[in-house]
């Protein structure tokens, strides 16, 4: 996940929340993408400090979400330079049109405006997260769904490196599986994408009547126009919001909509009292979270992280004879 | 220097001839360029093997050609991991337009047709290159005339480095200058350029016959057809190679060869006898230097080049927060 600023709920539904189930049946290595976010930031320094600090303040989220590190390997990217090196090496297989042609690319370029984003390190993007998964041979990746042709990326390249450098033991690296979220992105309280930016996200760390405020103001069903009118779950967003809340809800939420026996102001108010009494938990865990206790954590997780990377990358050299 | 096989005059004379000189004058840094080479020879993996011999023997070339490691750090570019780490950052700042409209790029895609070099890490090239040069903070480079749009790109990216990180203690980055070696490229025996696959270099490891052979096959002035026409030294490749021997000799061939007095098969005759007795000490050297030897050298080269590039590491982390 990469470290640019306050995490919100699209966070907590579209990952944490998984990334915590997974931790019991996986052993897993969860990563503060910090040299990703400068492949977009790179160029106002502020938003490069901002890259430090979110990156501790991230991991002091993870925990309060229920991410164990004594389960799960937390690291820092820039803390394991293996990255950077497996990077390099997996550059010099990697066609230059598997990465123009990336769907993502193109669309990212058109649609972030206030960054140049024509340069070398960002169309290599897939190949750092190439770098990423196959450093500690993941046999899956938790990933939404605009993230499959990255990981498609990813698993052209295992290939082609396995294909190129066969080895004495076999294969070097497996090809990673997508784990698909089952929850749909969250679109933000606004109906645009879910941005710090647009300001339209509800934090993590929002107090009651902040988070209140914030879900009072969503657009609902444009063609419910009355309360006596039957809505339309389907297409109103706070509803999407509803149905990634843990539980069951939901349900009673959708009938009593279409038969117009509960109104969008009504309704806004539980899903914030329903959000709030979610976060509360998550605020008080937060609260105890010492910056020593995240360091911590953050040397742990380099350590394993580290061994992790240094076995795959010794087979690497091993593989390419350097 | 790339490690891509047995070494030739055209690297005594375009290189390695001048680097025995500036140890003298200068805190000198030479490098085995291994992961450069893999930018073209990743895709052959008997190429890949022949990398990392010729590396070896490298060293002890240069050693036998006059390059002391007391006095100059000799090391392995893959064995200072910050090279990669490096690189991975300048990438993130270096427009994708410089690389593409680089003209040795462009040239090269055109020219090697046995290695498919439509790679994002041949298009990195230069980006490798950078972080080679300013991860010494070096002030001077010495090359060749067709790598200067290559230290002009160095020069660059130092240049927007300095200007989006420009930290506490002022520039990060020298921006480093060109020592352009005196000597013009040698071309090979056969007129093409010189090139291991066109087996048309005189190697250093050549024994008296093989070196003689291969000079006595080389074109001359073709315009010179009988003995006592006048010959064009300026045009005649054999009198090339007699420019790039130290020594004044070749003023005496000149002016023999303008007046007819010396024929073509006696000049490539001395031309041999002068580059013979040149290689004699050299390869007499070069039987000496052991395994062993080269590896404590490269061992010796990896501890200085290694915490040089780690102090400038710590310099570069800090400018940019990470």
């Amino acid at each position: 996940m990469r470290p640019t600023g306050a995490m919100h709920l699209g966070h907590l539904f579209g990952a944490l929340g998984n990334w915590v189930k997974l931790q019991d049946d996986y052993e897993t290595f969860y990563m503060v993408a910090d040299w990703h976010a400068m492949t977009t930031l790179y160029d106002k320094s502020s938003d490069m400090t901002m890259i430090k600090s979110s990156s501790n303040d991230m991991v002091a989220d993870w925990i309060s979400c229920g991410i164990d590190t004594s389960k799960s390997c937390v690291f820092r990217q820039s803390d394991i330079p293996a990255h950077s090196e497996l990077f390099l090496i997996l550059s010099m297989i990697t066609p230059l049109g598997w990465l123009m042609r990336c769907p993502t690319y193109k669309e990212q370029l058109k649609e972030i405006k206030n960054h140049d984003l024509n340069t070398f390190g960002f169309l290599g993007y897939p190949v750092l997260q190439a770098a990423d998964i196959l450093l500690y041979k993941a046999d899956c990746v938790p990933v939404g769904e605009d993230q499959l042709p990255h990981l498609e990326i990813t698993r052209e390249i295992a290939r082609r490196f396995n294909h190129l450098y066969p080895g004495a033991g076999g294969k070097v690296f497996p090809e990673p599986k997508a784990l698909l979220t089952n929850s749909p992105k969250l679109l933000g309280t606004d109906g645009r994408k879910m941005s710090k930016s647009y300001d339209n996200a509800v934090n993590l760390g929002d107090d009651e009547k902040t988070a209140a405020k914030k879900i009072a103001r969503m657009i609902t069903d444009p063609e419910r126009i009355h309360k006596s009118d039957p809505g339309h779950p389907d297409v109103c967003s706070v509803f999407s919001y509803w149905k990634a809340v843990p539980g069951e809800k939901n349900k009673e939420i959708k009938s009593a909509c279409k038969d117009a026996s509960i109104g969008c102001v009504e309704c806004k108010k539980r899903l914030a009292e329903e959000i709030n009494s979610l976060l509360a938990p998550i605020k008080e865990r937060r609260k105890k979270i010492s910056g020593d206790e995240v360091n911590k954590a953050l040397e742990e997780g380099a350590k394993k992280a580290g061994a992790a990377a240094a076995e795959t990358l010794q087979s690497v050299r091993k593989s390419i004879s350097i």
